[in-house]
């Protein structure tokens, strides 16, 4: 965690290399958000940062000191802050559907890849983590080929619109080069993540984050 | 599955008792918003309800033939259906507050009851299932103590006004009864529970989801 003097009312956005956090560095890029960057190293030492998040995760958006925590509350209120980029739908239905994948998100897909990465999470009893960690890389997968079915011949993950969500959909395919999943094979996604890629504000928190996909 | 005779534009919800579709259906309630169930029977046969939702989860909401799935979207669809009920903020910090809470329901705390209750959807090794719901029914219980401690003095899950929100707390409460934690010992979370069933709203979804806080 880095101690950086901010501006008031200027929010700093907790990250690690390699964690879903992106998501969020994407959101507040995109939405042209000054924000301040404070790295926390999840695998290392955090007594600083617990100070200041009792739970030790990231993303973590400090906001006039109050802490906003979960990729879905920090890219709705990104999205929030510039209307005119429409980073999220208007249209009931349509807004609904954005939370719909950003739940999956969340839940379905985060949670595949964490039995993978961090079956520790689940159970301290390590005679369980290789069945959690095996089960987990299948679903993982099953994730990242059902992100490709859903962009298809689309743009985005929402269809013609770039989004917030699309953001959330970087995150996996970082996840899935790094842990040497066949991402080529999956054609539709992989252009998305080139499309992606060739955006500034995606590209500046793909480099914070150290993605595979910057930095080889 | 019901087949039930839908009048045009009437949504149906797909439902299962002691699932957390709950919530969601305390959301359309509480938005006033007419809608005709659909039962699933999680643990028998879904062979319907496969050709509507390929997943086979709950809850799903059949909008105009189009299925909105995850607990956050149907809330959000719900509340955005009355605004006048303001069941969710409308200042910024304050919504992205709501989904703070609305996200950590969705992963965090549903994962833990899920590892208690069905770990077989992270693994089927069954050598890993003890292992994996003596650590989901501890993490389960302070998920619960989380929630206690949040509501506090307040009379809702973000303090003075109702929200969908609370219908997804709901969830939780039932559950930690259902799974004979000690909930009494939780005070604010009781209490709060109790002004809940109070409302007909809440009751009414209550009842359709057979909760032991209405049957017993």
């Amino acid at each position: 965690m880095n101690d950086q003097t901010s501006a008031p009312h200027r929010p700093t956005l907790f990250y690690c290399p390699g964690a879903c956090s992106l998501a969020s560095q994407i959101a507040l890029e995109e939405a042209g958000v000054a924000h301040d960057l404070g790295f926390v190293n999840l695998n290392g030492d955090r007594t600083d940062y617990y100070r200041v998040n009792p739970t030790g995760r990231v993303p973590a958006l400090l906001l006039d000191g109050e802490l906003l925590t979960e990729n879905i509350a920090i890219l709705t209120w990104a999205a929030r802050q510039s209307p005119d980029r429409a980073l999220l739908p208007v249209e009931d239905l349509a807004l609904a559907r954005a939370y719909s994948f950003m739940a999956w998100c969340a839940s379905t897909a985060h949670i595949a890849r964490r039995q993978f990465r961090a079956p520790q999470r689940f159970t301290p009893d390590a005679s369980a983590h290789p069945a959690l960690q095996a089960a987990g890389r299948e679903a993982f997968w099953a994730v990242l080929r059902q992100i490709d079915e859903r962009i298809g011949a689309g743009d985005w993950v929402l269809g013609a619109d770039f989004s917030v969500c699309d953001g959330y959909a970087m995150v996996f395919y970082d996840w899935g080069v790094r842990d040497e999943h066949p991402m080529e094979s999956l054609r539709s996604y992989s252009r998305f993540a080139e499309r992606m890629t060739q955006r500034p504000a995606v590209r500046k928190a793909l480099e914070t984050h150290r993605s595979p996909l910057v930095t080889r």
